[in-house]
C-alpha cells in the first residue's frame, strides 16, 4: 500500500493549494458530508490523494475521523501524511487506536517516524504494545475502545456512563463489568438488559449466569469468529493473563476478517499463494511471485510422471492403446482427490472432523472411492465397448481386456485419489501447515504419479501374454 | 434430517415415561440450566432425541424456548415431535417464527401437518407467508421479531417500549421509525442514539442523515451479508413494495449464512455438488449423488482426451518420447488455469472485479501466463538437459529440439490455461451459473483437450523432419 504516497509530498507535508482541487474538494465535501461514512469512503477511493486528503479537510471534524476510521478507506495513510502538522496531530489523537496502528503498521520510513511523532503518550503506549500482537490474532483486531465500569456501580450510572463516552467507543452495546478492587473482567452485561434493569441496582446483578466468554490476544481470528459465531456474541472481550480487559473484537471485525480468511483459503485452494491485495491493485511482479512458486513446485513434482513413464517406455512401445488413456486416468484420479480435500478442509475448518478422526474419515472414504470407482469404471468400459462396436475406432484384437484394464485402473485409482485426497489435509494440519494448502493441483500431482503405477501394474496384470 | 426423528414416537406423541431417562434428564437439566445456550445445545446435540426432549421439559421454560430457537441445536423437530400437544402449541408460539418456518420446512409428512395444526392463527399466517420465500433469499433469512414505533413517539415513550418487548426481540438495537400515517419506513435509529437522547425529544430527531439501508425480501443472503459487512450493520430491515418493514436480518444469521456460502463455495471449487449436511452426518448414498455426477461428468469430458491422443496415435508411435511429457505438459496447463479460476472468482465475489472487466482481465492475464509459461519452460528445458548430460536418461539424437518442443509448449499451454481460467467464472455469471461451479477440476478438463493439440501441434512444428 505504500506505492499511494508520493515521498516528495511525505517529506515537505503541506496544505493543498491548488485552487481547482480545492474547489471540487470543497463540492464533493458539501454532497457527501450527510452521506452514509461507508460511501463517502466508496467516493473518496475513486479520487486521488491529493482530492481525497483536501475532501476530508472540508467535511466536519467528526465526519473526516469516520471516514480515517474505516479500514476500507485507501487513502489513510496517504490523507495523514498530506495534512498539516496540527491537524495530523488532531486526527490521529481522534482516531480509534488499532485504526491508527493498522495504518502505522502499514506504511513506511520516514511516514512511520513522523505519525508516530504525532501521537499523544497515550495513544503512542497503546499502538506500540498493539504493534506487538501476531498478524491475525485477536491482539491485532481488537479495539482499546470499549465500555467499563466497577462492579459496584448502579444501573443508573452506568447508563449516564455510557451516555459521555457513547461518541468515543466503538460499541456500548456490551458492558464489561469489572472487579473494584482488582480490575478483573467480572461480568459481560449486554446494553439491552441495562435499559430494561432497575436504575438503582447494582449492575452486577444484571449479569448473565454464565462467566463472561473471553479470548487471550494470541488466538487466532478464526477462533474469534467461531466463537462469535457460536454464541451470538456482537463482540468478546480480550484479556490478559490477570483476566484485564485489554481489548475487544467487535463483529464487524470479525466479518471482514472472515471474508479476508475465506479470500486466502480460496485462493491456496486454487493452488497459490494468498494474495495480500485486490486482483485489480497487486502489481505484476507480486502476482507472479504469488503464482510461480507452487507452479514450479507442482511442476517438479510432475516430473516423476516423466520418469515413471519412462520405467513403462518398453510396454508402452508394445500397447501404444494404453498411451491414449492417461490422461483420462491421471485427471480422474486427480479429480476424486480434489473433491476429498475440499470435503475434509472445510469439515475441519467448520471443526466438524477433528485430527483424531483421521481414521474415521478413512474408513467412510474407503467405500465412497470404491462406490465412485465402480461408476467411473463401468462408464470407461461402456465408453470402449461402444466405440469398438460402433466402428470408431479399433482398440486391436484384445479389445475386451483393453476395456477391463481401464474399468480395474479407474476403480482402483478413484479409490486411491480419494484416500490420499483425504488424508492429506490431516497431514498438512498434522505437520502445522494450513490444510487449506492441500489445493486441488497439490493433490492432483501426488496421485499422478502413484496412479501411472497403478494403471501400468493394471495393466501388466491383466494384458500380460496378449499385448504385453 | 428427517430420519432423526422415529416415525414410531411421532405418530403417538407422548411424554417420555422411562424413569432412567426421566433421571439422567433432571440431572442434566439441572447442571444445564446456567449455562450458555450455546453449550446447552452442544451439550443436548450429543444425547438422543428422547433424552434432550426430557431435558428440554424438565429446564425452565423460557431456557427450554432458548435452546429449540438455535438453528444449531439438531433435535429440534424431533422434540416438537415428542412433546405432548399443549406443550408443543405453547413451545411453538413462544419460539420465533423464523425459526418455526425452518423447522416446519425440514420436516416430512405427517410431522408438518401436526406442527402447523398447533400453530396459533397468527404464526401461522407468519410461517406460511416465510415458508413462501426462496431459500437463500434475505425473505427466508428474515426474523419478524423487530422493534418500531411511528415517527411522533419521544424517546422516553420508545425506550420504555423497548423495556417491554425487549425479551421478545431478537434484536432491540436498531428501532425502526415508521411513518404514522402508511406505516412506511422512515429512519433506522441505533439504540446507542436513543439512550445519549434527550427523552423529551421526537425519536425521528435522532435519526442519521442518510436514508435507512434496506433489502427487499428477494436479495440472496451473499448481497445482504455484502450490506451488513459494508456498513457495519448490526441488522438490515427488509421492506416490501410499499416501503413496509417485514422482518429484519441480523448479523449473526448473515455470520451463519456466509459459513455456510463458503462451505458451499469450497465445496464446488473441489468439483463436486455442494452438500446440504455436515461431512460427518451425511448418509452414504447423498454423499455418493454429490459426489459422482460431476465425476462422471468430467470423466465424459476427459474421454475427449482419448479422441485426441487417437489423432495423434501415428506420431506417438514414431516418437514414443513424447508420451512422457504428456502428464506433466497437462497438469501444468491445469494447474495454471486453477490458479487463474480460483483469483477471479474471489474477485468476482467480492465485486473487486465486475463482469464488464473481463477483457482487463484477460490484457492482465495474457502477459501473466507468458511469464509463468516462460518460467515453467525454462525448468521444463533445464530438466531434459540435464537428465540427458547426466546420462539419467537418453532423449535420442533430437534431444535438444524435444527440450525445444517442451519448453515452447508449456509457455503456450499456461497462457492457455491462464486465459481459459479466468474467463470462465465470467462465462458461467453471464449464463446465469454460480461462477463457484468454475472448480478446478472443471477448468483442468476444459485445458486438457486443447493442450493436447497445442502440444502435438508445437511438436509437428519443431519435430516435423526429424522425429516426425
Amino acid at each position: 500500500m505504500n506505492d499511494i504516497i508520493d515521498p516528495k509530498v511525505v517529506s515537505d507535508p503541506k496544505v493543498i493549494s491548488d485552487p481547482k482541487t480545492d474547489l471540487l474538494a470543497r463540492t464533493l465535501a458539501a454532497s457527501l458530508a450527510g452521506e452514509h461514512v461507508a460511501d463517502i469512503v466508496e467516493t473518496l477511493n475513486d479520487q486521488d490523494a491529493e482530492t481525497a486528503t483536501a475532501v476530508l479537510l472540508a467535511l466536519p471534524f467528526e465526519r473526516a475521523v469516520e471516514v480515517l476510521d474505516q479500514p476500507e478507506f485507501t487513502a489513510a495513510a496517504a490523507a495523514l501524511a498530506l495534512f498539516p502538522d496540527e491537524r495530523t496531530s488532531a486526527f490521529l489523537g481522534a482516531m480509534s487506536a488499532d485504526r491508527v496502528t493498522d495504518l502505522i503498521d502499514e506504511v513506511d520510513e520516514p511516514v512511520r517516524a513522523r505519525l508516530l511523532r504525532h501521537l499523544d503518550s497515550e495513544t503512542h503506549a497503546a499502538v506500540i504494545r498493539l504493534l506487538s500482537y501476531p498478524e491475525h490474532s485477536a491482539g491485532s483486531l481488537m479495539t482499546t475502545e470499549f465500555v467499563s465500569v466497577p462492579s459496584d456501580w448502579t444501573v443508573a450510572a452506568t447508563l449516564d456512563h455510557i451516555r459521555h463516552v457513547e461518541r468515543s467507543r466503538e460499541t456500548v452495546y456490551a458492558i464489561y463489568v469489572l472487579d473494584g478492587v482488582g480490575g478483573a473482567l467480572l461480568h459481560a452485561v449486554p446494553l439491552r438488559r441495562l435499559i430494561s434493569g432497575d436504575p438503582m441496582a447494582a449492575i452486577a446483578t444484571l449479569a448473565p449466569e454464565h462467566k463472561p466468554l473471553t479470548v487471550t490476544p494470541e488466538v487466532d481470528r478464526e477462533d474469534v469468529a467461531r466463537l462469535i459465531s457460536k454464541y451470538n456474541l456482537l463482540a468478546v472481550p480480550v484479556v490478559d493473563a490477570a483476566g484485564h480487559v485489554i481489548g475487544i473484537v467487535t463483529v464487524d471485525d470479525v466479518i471482514d476478517a472472515m471474508i479476508a480468511e475465506t479470500t486466502e483459503d480460496v485462493q491456496k485452494l486454487g493452488g497459490m499463494e494468498a494474495l495480500d491485495e485486490p486482483y485489480n491493485q497487486i502489481g505484476f511482479l507480486s502476482m507472479i511471485r504469488k503464482r510461480a512458486g507452487w507452479l514450479s513446485v507442482l511442476l517438479v513434482g510432475e516430473m516423476l510422471t516423466a520418469s515413471a513413464m519412462q520405467v513403462y517406455e518398453a510396454e508402452l512401445e508394445k500397447a501404444i492403446v494404453l498411451a491414449l488413456f492417461i490422461p483420462l486416468i491421471m485427471s480422474s484420479g486427480g479429480n476424486s482427490g480434489s473433491q476429498a480435500t475440499s470435503l475434509i478442509i472445510r469439515a475441519l475448518a467448520l471443526r466438524e472432523v477433528s485430527l483424531r478422526d483421521w481414521w474415521r474419515v478413512a474408513l467412510r472414504e474407503l467405500p465412497t472411492g470404491l462406490t465412485l470407482g465402480a461408476i467411473l469404471g463401468a462408464i470407461g468400459i461402456v465408453r470402449i465397448v461402444a466405440w469398438q462396436k460402433l466402428g470408431l475406432y479399433d482398440y486391436g484384437p484384445h479389445w475386451m481386456l483393453v476395456a477391463a484394464t481401464i474399468g480395474a485402473t479407474l476403480v482402483c485409482i478413484v479409490t486411491f485419489g480419494s484416500l490420499t485426497g483425504s488424508m492429506l489435509p490431516f497431514v498438512l494440519k498434522r505437520l502445522g501447515f494450513d490444510p487449506a494448502s492441500a489445493s486441488a493441483p497439490f493433490v492432483a500431482t501426488l496421485v499422478d504419479v502413484t496412479g501411472l503405477v497403478i494403471y501400468f501394474g493394471v495393466a501388466a496384470a491383466i494384458l500380460t501374454g496378449t499385448l504385453l
